[in-house]
């Protein structure tokens, strides 16, 4: 065992890639961010937290809304992404720039959803923690969910690894690479290991 | 456009796979276990959460101690971090069935780091949400963190790319693929970019 001690981090790699909707009180402006930090924190009833510094310019919009909309982001929609997330839209509007569009959902009264994105998460603030430190962290529960037709099967199930989703890491951006196992697949049978992971013949692929 | 509604669900993906690593109070026992949901919750002080289900064993330990410790699993861990996320280490050492091995960590009294994983993120509970859902958040600021030394290069940049990170997405789990970008690509110059996505030719990759 060999390893090294370096000073605390923020290393939990890899993550989501998301861009975040909003919309100001006066329904004027609608607006779209990248959070670094965005994750699940409860299964049911299904509850996010995006994590926001407070001089970013939609800050004070989810603020006063209470309201925001998490758009998972697909290959296709990466560049937008790393834009706004770069860019501020207290000086320019980036949903024209970048060529994307929003839609109203009936849940949320001022923070829309991306057209461009495979699934949307419709979410309601319930709390906001204000640690010391450079972020502030917005827990919200998801009232709805919004999933673009192309990516449902014959059967009405959501197939999410037609998406292309994108994740992050160290700095990089990534698309997801080969599928190398399933949530129980370490106990799983060989019957049902062989048909989850799509195998063929009855040789069961290399333990990992 | 064309959006299907659907029921509120926890579909944020794709997710950090990690497992976490704690310790009892009386010093006998050391476990490690999966948590479905992780995540950075902000930057400077390095600071995460980690939800976990308060019927499962782990929970009662890092209640106890306050302590924990996120691993990163790399495809080397994968089976091992599956297998800790479906079985209790109440009826079993699931450490040593998977021959995972442990060591101490001065910052901590209680639990360890994995010595087969990559970077582990020494934690210590500021605080503990329990809402009323599955699960509970526990925000936790990182002390520390460990790496192998066999992923650092010979001017000590950590090269996380080389730990083959592995993330889930939707009920699977996946490699990370090709490389797409890195933050601010969308504004980089073109020499920044060729040099950062290591391409050789003059001409830019295609804008995704």
């Amino acid at each position: 065992m060999n390893k090294r001690k370096l000073d605390p981090a923020a290393l939990l790699n890899p993550v989501p890639v998301v861009l975040v909707s909003c919309g100001s009180k006066d329904g004027k402006k609608a607006n779209a961010f990248t959070v670094a930090w965005a994750g699940t924190i409860c299964s049911k009833p299904p509850m996010v937290s995006i994590s926001i510094r407070p001089e970013r310019f939609s800050y004070g919009l989810i603020r006063q809304t209470g309201e925001f909309v998490i758009n998972l982001v697909g290959e296709n929609l990466l560049r937008a992404c790393d834009y706004c997330g770069v860019r501020s839209g207290e000086k320019e509007d980036k949903l024209q720039k970048m060529g994307l569009h929003v839609y109203p959902v009936e849940e949320l009264k001022y923070a829309p959803a991306l057209v461009e994105s495979p699934v949307s998460l419709v979410c309601r603030v319930l709390s906001v923690q204000e640690y010391d430190g450079t972020h502030h962290v917005f827990s919200a529960q998801v009232l709805r969910v919004y999933a673009d037709e192309q990516y449902f099967d014959r059967n009405g199930k959501l197939c999410l690894e037609k998406a292309g989703l994108v994740c992050y890491s160290h700095g990089d951006y990534y698309s997801l690479g080969d599928k190398l196992g399933f949530f129980g697949f370490s106990v799983a049978s060989d019957a049902v290991y062989r048909k989850r992971m799509q195998i063929k013949s009855r040789k069961r692929k290399k333990k990992s």
